[in-house]
């Protein structure tokens, strides 16, 4: 069973390079541009209400993967499936980064954590309600070895 | 530019048609199976030490799409970027679920709001320090016609 997905438009971000890269959005400032193609823009009505969004995408520079991977923040090797490491048997990132600004079918947003030209694959809002839990446990990521 | 993506697993859950599901994983207090195809079994070393998990796959049963959509929480028609509507250019759904245990390749999770045998396609960690946002506006869910 294989499917096929087409993007629906191309992140734009200042970073062109794997080793410009801020590791996750939440730790990047940087803002880049979510150019949705013309043919999807109706489907933004009212995107400026929201604050943040939940960018997925295809991690277009990723090729193979190994299951075991060391993270960026971590010295040790850990269960890829327990990473966000961008190599992986689907290669789909996935972003909450803050909405800036809409001129039209381009959105202006903070956070950016990808590469420039990333096919974008969806937009969904980030939904407090649906999007935060409490009482977690975070496994390696609690005992890394990297801040 | 076309991609081939590949089930890495399948969903278990006791929904067997639409009307049964619930909106949304945070209002759901179903246990489902998350079975992970042997081959990635590696993928899953250390994630019992995780609480939460993201849950990526595809809405298996979602044909076609329109831009306005009226959500299932509202009366009132939006873009369809600013809802979690299933039927989607790409349908791609994203749902955080509670992880309970681990039984080598197949997870047992609490939250479950997908139809049963929906294709998998990642799975990612939930990290507090990435997935949390504060100071959010959700637009038309704010002020949405139903509970």
């Amino acid at each position: 069973m294989k499917f096929t997905i087409q993007p629906i438009g191309t992140i734009h971000s200042p970073f062109s390079t794997k080793d410009q890269m801020p590791i996750q959005s939440i730790r990047s400032t940087a803002h880049g541009k979510v150019e949705v193609f013309k043919e999807f823009e109706a489907g933004l009505d009212g995107i400026e209400g929201f604050s943040h969004l939940i960018l997925i995408y295809i991690f277009h520079k990723s090729e193979g993967y190994q299951l075991r991977v060391k993270p960026f923040l971590d010295d040790h090797e850990h269960g890829l499936f327990t990473t966000r490491y961008p190599y992986r048997p689907n290669p789909i990132g996935l972003s909450i980064v803050e909405l800036i600004s809409r001129e039209g079918n381009n959105l202006t947003v903070k956070g950016v954590d990808v590469l420039e030209n990333t096919p974008l694959l969806d937009i969904k809002p980030y939904m407090p309600d649906f999007d935060i839990r409490h009482n977690f446990r975070a496994g390696w990521y609690e005992t890394r070895s990297k801040p």
